[in-house]
């Protein structure tokens, strides 16, 4: 198994020496969007085999929800595709240029970031969005799915592959782990750190959790998004309940809603209650400290220290009374996970100083965290959001799925 | 043991929570550059220590030259520190910014990459360079030097520190691990993930391999630099011999001298004469194919396999014949460890090719692959040279020290 998998890496570096320009990427994701259209029934049929499978074996009924696919669902794959069409190649751009003393003329100029590994699970789109948005970006990709959806992923990756195949490139550029045995898993993060570039998990936190324990190889994804709301004291309070309501209930269940909001003790008790009542009324479950129940006649449940590192992911969330921006910021730096946190506040300055000194993958003014998204940056849809400090950070799209090199030209220049 | 590390990290991470600007960080290193003036005969007593020390356990010479400072070496050290003082601030800079449809104004802008752990060996040097940048492009470090130079890497980060005490700075800034026990260096690594960013091994192979191996944080280092250049038949002769004596000769013990040269088969004998005779001249040894052998009368020791992946760090050098600019292509992604290659010719459109398809951090064209340098690129000096994929790639200098932030303005936006 192990040689087999050498193999899989190997075959996507040699993909790699070829440089394939705009038109025909577009062509190959062109042709790909009408084999998804001719394949319909096809693809509907092996998903319908999928689901009976968790069926029978009593898988859980919101995974199913998450796998089946439909006209509807297959419509929205196609627009995925016909969207990434639409974006502009991001590679072999010319970054910077110079020219320097010794004769060098410098090019900074980006590059696919080579062969990535995405480990996810039972949402069958992955396949094919992170198929598009890796090929157009010059990168290729080893997928490897949930076991519970292999032949709606396996039909879906195959089709890309005849896509590539009808425009005579090499079909490797994605490939398709069709095995249901875990241990493949173990082995791509282990021991292909020479044939992998990049592994992307989408999925889970237990997911997320064994890849970045287990990967020798850099893990573009975020585990937690711990996200905060910090309500100064000199924020327009009705912006603020606004704000408030649409960054925990507009959906709770994604990484850029906020769990924890942060609210400046100079604020008055009718104000408090002013801006939370929105949250209170739909029944969104409060976890306050002393003061704040002090301050908010709704009922609400005493914090305790695990409350501030808890991602509730529901309609709960934990509310912390500081004593001003600076606590704020420190409570930030320590309980966060540096995804998505945001200030509301009429001051410029104190903004100014949220925005530079938290150390937040995205951090925002007067803005609702759950814009956490690419689709909302303008990127065109993203593999996923990634909270370490080297870069690529925030919402991960076509433009920040390349790396770069130097090319330099002299006329001879040798070094004195 | 691992307590006490922890809390280094740990105090780096508070520490990062200041954001300095550039005056004051200039202060602090105009500060050191004094105190290192005026304590140059307590750092040479110091230095003087190590080296009894070295000689006494019977360290090897050129481990005892590397390790030694004298008036020369320290006013090198001290127009280091001055340099880095010239250069522009990297942190907080904007990007690129940009206005979207649902009431967002978003900027890119740079910040410090966070605590950086370097590991390097016995060149003094390293102490006050890595400090200077690290903490001119605002991050943290952990320095954990060679166990021979304890003394004189002493001296040198706490002189950093009494600079920065002088500034009300944060002294943890720069942190020196005072002890010879291995294990730190295994600690750092294998138990810091949650304190350091970013890992940077300076010194030989073993070294480097150990920390790769090992590390559970990003390195930002490279193995080996098995650089090629590869003579087209296109190629203006002259340049071609020039070129090839530097990239191999001026100093054969850096990472950026050409191991290997490809020369494309249908070169003349004579004028593969004319190109080699310097390099066999200067007592070069030359390790050639059967093709290369035919054609150059020097004596000439016949390559076998492991050549071609073999870092000489020496006056010897492999040399292969290739059939055209595709084979040499195909044998640099192969055998290269995407480090520095350069092609020599006169015809643009194969310079072109060479330089987008090879997977080189830095591509060459008609250069010499010892410019190879962050210096050379203007960067004002650099920590090491990454061939990794993800940037940064080629020479990391202070611009490269930082990664970036999303910073986002709106008048109260929230998500449909």
């Amino acid at each position: 198994m192990k040689k087999k998998l050498f193999k899989i890496g190997l075959n996507s570096k040699i993909a790699l020496q070829e440089i394939i320009n705009e038109k025909t990427k577009n062509k190959v994701l062109n042709d790909y969007f009408l084999l998804i259209e001719k394949n319909k029934k096809k693809i509907l049929n092996l998903n319908k085999k999928d689901i009976d499978l968790a069926i029978k074996k009593r898988v859980k009924n919101n995974l199913i929800e998450r796998l089946k696919l439909n006209e509807k669902k297959i419509k929205q794959i196609l627009i995925s595709v016909k969207n990434i069409i639409k974006l502009k190649d991001p590679c072999n751009k010319i970054i910077e240029t110079w020219k320097r003393p010794n004769g060098l003329n410098i090019s900074k100029v980006t590059i696919p970031l080579g062969v990535m590994g995405v480990i996810y699970e039972s949402r069958p789109n992955v396949t094919s969005d992170v198929s598009s948005l890796c090929f157009k970006s010059g990168n290729a990709v080893i997928l490897r799915g949930g076991s519970e959806a292999i032949n709606t992923n396996k039909i879906l990756s195959n089709l890309f592959r005849e896509a590539l195949e009808k425009n005579k490139i090499n079909k490797n550029y994605v490939q398709f782990i069709n095995s249901k045995n875990r241990n493949y898993v173990d082995l791509m993060l282990s021991k292909m750190q020479n044939f992998i570039d990049v592994i992307i998990p989408r999925g889970g936190k237990t997911l997320v959790q064994k890849v970045q324990n287990l990967s020798k190889i850099p893990v573009i994804g975020h585990l937690e998004g711990i996200c905060h709301t910090y309500i100064d004291n000199e924020a327009d309070m009705k912006i603020a309940s606004r704000i408030i309501f649409n960054s925990k209930m507009r959906n709770t269940a994604i990484c850029g809603a906020t769990e924890t909001f942060l609210i400046n003790e100079k604020i008055s008790k009718s104000n408090v209650n002013l801006i939370f009542k929105n949250l209170y009324d739909k029944k969104c479950k409060l976890i306050g400290d002393t003061k704040f129940k002090k301050k908010f006649k709704g009922i609400i449940q005493l914090a305790k220290e695990k409350d501030w590192s808890t991602e509730y992911l529901s309609a709960t969330v934990s509310i912390k009374t500081v004593k001003n921006i600076d606590e704020a910021i420190t409570h930030i730096n320590k309980y966060g996970t540096m995804h998505t946190d945001s200030i509301i506040t009429k001051n410029s300055k104190k903004a100014k100083k949220f925005l530079t000194n938290v150390k937040s993958s995205i951090a925002m003014h007067n803005t609702s965290t759950q814009f956490a998204d690419g689709g909302e940056f303008g990127f065109g849809g993203e593999v996923g959001i990634s909270t370490i400090k080297l870069p690529p950070r925030g919402p991960v799209g076509l433009n920040q799925l390349v790396s770069y090199k130097y090319q330099i030209k002299s006329n001879g220049s040798i070094r004195d």
